[in-house]
């Protein structure tokens, strides 16, 4: 039986650091350095950045992850995919990242996708996430997909991978 | 421990049925008889009822279900409470099902809501829903709520109810 991997989008598919440092230049006038924001929350990181995810077409325009188109239509062979994003915190996100999947990942049916606000409840084999507060609860494999929040922890209950070309390397050979 | 129920949207908790009729009529000029769609999965019983239902807007405001408010609010009491519909099929749905949850269900957080386009994948207790389509594949206690499209259904596998305090009674009674 196909195994299940559940796939997080925000820091995951979604390359959404990018987008904050420009905002938080673009309101300050400072480019802020990458340290500043390593092992602090999104939230923490960036003051305003409830208020930017909140506002209608954020998340519609935001780049593709690098590797995550190939790599995700090459799982797409051998595993089943599901996307997952909790998104209902803001309801002006789902109908932008809805129309952002069909036009990055053409290849992901309606049928695969999940926009909650708890991920506990869905079944899968595999989580890949960049948040442990999402990986901590999960019963499968974990695999925590480095990004500034999570740079600084050293948790051995989740594989850490760096980009999607090793979780190809994990999952494919 | 509190067991978790599935609650569907359309149909459970909203009720769709007047806002088809309604805009057939626009449409044709004809009051569609009731008998004339019982039986019927919605799509088959009003040609253009994927029109109607991809366009922005349309589930922004419908009405509520009878009842649905008040026994939901005294189920919160005793179960944990999951929204789930099956929405990502219409993405300008998304946002507007959110926002309506939130004007009509104050008392149902982000965290309590899924949207999805697979219902087996998701954890609980029990499942009250229109569709066979999603009550068949459910692992735990499964209630069918009566609607056009299921009326004929002579199916022992699901309990029957016909109205919010059919649910009351059997859940909390």
């Amino acid at each position: 039986m196909r195994k299940a991997i559940l796939v997080d989008m925000d820091g995951v598919l979604v390359d959404i650091y990018p987008r904050f440092f420009e905002l938080y230049k673009k309101e300050t006038g400072i480019n802020l350095p990458e340290e500043k924001v390593t092992g602090l929350l999104e939230a923490e990181a960036f003051p305003n950045q409830r208020k930017w995810v909140s506002a209608p077409g954020f998340f519609r325009d935001l780049p593709v992850m690098a590797g995550s188109r190939e790599v995700l239509k090459r799982l797409s062979g051998s595993y089943d995919i599901i996307i997952v994003s909790l998104a209902t915190e803001f309801p002006y996100s789902l109908t932008d990242k809805q129309l952002w999947l069909h036009e990055h990942f053409p290849f992901i049916s309606w049928r695969q996708i999940v926009f909650c606000g708890n991920k506990t409840i869905i079944n899968a084999d595999i989580m890949i996430d960049d948040h442990p507060k999402n990986l901590d609860f999960f019963k499968g494999e974990t695999i925590m997909f480095t990004q500034p929040n999570n740079i600084h922890l050293t948790c051995s209950a989740h594989r850490r991978v760096d980009s999607w070309y090793q979780i190809e390397k994990l999952l494919l050979q």
